[in-house]
This record gives C-alpha cells, structure tokens and sequence, in this order.
C-alpha cells in the first residue's frame, strides 16, 4: 500500500476502556493520536495526556485532518454520536462487537470496523499482540488501509462482515463471560464450606488450555459424558439449597448428554 | 516421622488413566510399585513394566508386603474391589473425588483417600507439582503418611473430610466440565458459520487466568451483567435454531444478573 494511504493521524472519540487501550496501543506504534473527543472532561484530557494528543469535548471540533476517527464509546451510542461528528468522507470505525458497520452509513462515505475481541479492565496494561482484531469496511482500499493498521498492533487482524462479527461475539458471551461465570458459582460453592477455592485454578487453566485443540467435546470428561447418573443425582441433591445452580448443572448437564448422543449417532 | 514408617512399597490396583499417571509419579519419585493388580492382562501388565512391578490378576493374589493398597478403579467398584483384596490392617485407600472413605471401611482398619483434583488424559504426561492431592484417613498417624506421600509427587497436599471432597468434585464440574462445555457451544455455533475458533483462545486464556485471583464475580463481564438487554434479546434471537443452547444462555445470563442483584444489595 502506497505510503501515503497509510493511516497516520487517528482522532479517537471516547475515553473508556476500549478508547484507552486502543489509544495507547496505537500511539506506542507510532501512529499519532491527534485528538481526543470525550464527554466528560476530566476522563478525556488524562487520556489526551498519556498519548500526546489534544483534547476537545464537542463533537463538533473533531479535527477534519484526521485519516481515521476511530470511534470507541458504547453500543447505544455510536449511531448518534457518528452523525453529531459531521463528517464527509473521512474514515469513520466504531469498535463494537455486536453493532452493524451499517450504523455508520449515515455518518460518511467511508465506514468501517475495527474490534478487537478481548474483555478490557482499566487497570492492566494490554498487549493486543494475541489479540484478534476484526475488519470490515465498506471498500477494498478501507478494508486495506483497517487491515495495515490492526497489523501494527496485532498479528491476528482478521476480516469478518457485520454478521460473522455478531455470532462471534455471541459466543465469546459463552467462551469468556459464562464460563467466568461457572467458576463463580464454585467459588461461591466452596466458600460455604470453607475450602480453600485455590484447590481448583491448576483445573481451570488445564481445561482453558484443552481449547487449542480441535473438537473440543472429545476431550469432555464429567459425570455427565460418562453417564453417570448416580453423581449427577448426588450433586444434584447437594445443589438443593442452591436452586439457580441446581438448575444450571441440571440443563448443562443433559445438553452435554444430548450432545454426546447426537455425536455418537453421526 | 520415623523413616520405618514412612510408605515404601505400594501395590496399584487398577491400570485406567488415574492408576496409570499416579504409578509412574511415584515410581519416579523413588517409591517402590511392587506390584500392578487389574483385571485386564494386557493394561496391567504394560503398567507394571513401565513402573518395573509385578503384574497379577486375581485380587487374592495381592502382595501382602506392600506398605500401601493404592485403589484406583472406578467409583462403582471401589467396594467390592477393596473387599476382594482380603486385607487384615495393611493401609488401604481410593482415589475418588466422590466416595466416601467409609466404603473402604469393611477392608482394612487402615483406611484414607488419595485424590488427586484433576483430569487425566491417556497421552499426555502428567506433571503433578501443581495438582492438589486431597488427603483423608482414619488416624492421625494414616493421615501424616499419605501427606509424606502426596508432598513427594505435588507441592499442594490438602487435608480435606469425606463431606469436604464431594463438594469440591461437584465444583470442579462447574469450573472444568461445563467451562469446557461453553467452549464447545462456542466451537460448534463458530463452524456453522464458518468462523474460525482459534479467534477466541486469547479470551478463554485470558478469561481462565482472572481465577487467579479472589472475588472472580468481580471481574463479570458481558451483556448480562452490564444488564444490556438489547443484547441479550438479539442473542437468544440469534439462538433460537439452536433450543438448548438458547435455555442455556437464557439460564445462564438471569443468574449472573441474579448475582449482581443479591451482590449489589449486600
């Protein structure tokens, strides 16, 4: 791609997790921050601070020399907020896993995606290097120019259209968010019985790190694949007290035992 | 403990995945495998070369100089298997998560668990340093050799009762079988939509390391807990194909903002 159709000056809008990190990831690669955009004053100068860049808080005074005005502020808010930017034909991304590139069409001529999937906290530092970051655009040249950029922070750019982005971040709501949620419910378990819930994490990690495989069923172990409806009874007892979580093992479990049927059957 | 007492000599009873990785441990810690039990020749006799033991296939035929009676057959066997052994007072133990040490009752009147908390695969090595192994015995002095063994293959030892070790196995079904069951909801939406799965290894390593730490409902991410509902409604609507998964994820999300709510109002 000709040098000068690189993406070189960013104005980012918003001054949350996904703004932050992505601002700074940005800006340690060398791809000057021009500006900062941000409702609220106090958030949006630290950040302007930390990546060298101005900081206004009208959306009206987004500075037009910008080649990408990467828009980072919630789901609910990005159609309204891309059209308050009154752009022309600037190229304008929003960050969202699960919004259509198409709430961008009425805000310029040249829309896109830039998503990285991982779950921001504030506090840590991130290293996109693993993180996938997924583009869509409305134009070859767009979806090119995305693709450079997601390369300077990631080795794992990927494209993806607005529906393909949508089903992946269903299913990270299972991948990361649920099975979060799962080791909640054994925390939450153990401590009602005073044992120490350290006792599971080398558990935890082997069971995350059993995703590099393919086919990840076939490494399923537990009461339920093994039919063992005996434990399952057993567990179901103790959970009584427990009646979301009994409830929870109960449909999880005969889903891993559908499963199994059906992947036997084929 | 006085070096006459500590555990020498084990006789394994039993060739699966547990007998298998718990012989080789200890046999390459020094302990001496003296002798494999199984009913099936060809699996008991590859064991006890692989751990320079003696094979036999009757359990009368049980090496009565054995310092230890290492039970690893599956939980429904545990009893009639142990009673078969004709012990008099030689110390006896399982290895299972969720049997009570009193089915060994009626064997010996040296009796305890060995149950180390993870999930073995046939191929795979086993490095048992960081895997807990959750002790139970009749006696303090039981109790004190099986810790002396455990220590020699794990740095994590734990004391836990009979009522302890059952909680514990039905939570490790929450954090590792059905963890790894929402990685195969995620796996088998992705395929049918041609999405590849490797774009969420980063969150499901990144989600596992957040149990490093204490409080992991702290740290709840996603739809549900933000108590973003236009999400939520385009997912279930999106997994209304696929009914099972759609209860589970309907299941799931009212419980996290169950949490939120009881956590919210303490």
């Amino acid at each position: 791609m000709p040098e000068h159709q690189k993406i070189q000056n960013v104005v980012v809008i918003g001054a949350g997790n996904m703004a932050t990190h992505l601002a700074l990831a940005l800006h340690h690669k060398g791809v000057n921050v021009i500006e900062v955009l941000n409702r609220t004053r106090q958030a949006g100068e630290k950040l302007a601070r930390r990546v060298k860049a101005g900081y206004n808080t009208g959306l009206n005074a987004a500075d037009f020399r910008a080649d990408l005005f990467l828009l980072a502020v919630s789901d609910s808010a990005i159609e309204e907020v891309a059209k308050s930017l009154h752009l022309k034909d600037q190229l304008l991304v929003h960050t969202s896993g699960s919004v259509d590139m198409a709430a961008l069409s009425g805000a310029s001529s040249n829309i896109g995606v830039f998503y990285p999937l991982q779950t921001f906290s504030k506090e840590k530092r991130i290293n996109f290097s693993n993180i996938p970051v997924c583009i869509e655009a409305n134009t070859r040249e767009n979806e090119e120019k995305l693709i450079q950029l997601a390369r300077l922070i990631s080795k794992k750019a990927q494209l993806l259209s607005s529906a393909q982005r949508k089903v992946l971040h269903m299913t990270a709501v299972f991948a990361g968010n649920f099975s979060s949620f799962m080791y909640t419910i054994a925390e939450d378990l153990l401590k009602k019985h005073g044992i120490p819930f350290s006792l599971l994490k080398p558990l935890i990690l082997q069971t995350a790190a059993t995703a590099k495989h393919e086919d990840i069923f076939s490494r399923q172990t537990g009461p339920a694949v093994r039919g063992d409806t005996r434990i399952m009874d057993e567990h179901l007892e103790m959970l009584a007290k427990h009646g979301v979580y009994m409830e929870i093992y109960d449909l999880i479990s005969k889903s891993i035992i559908k499963h199994k049927t059906r992947n036997d059957e084929l």
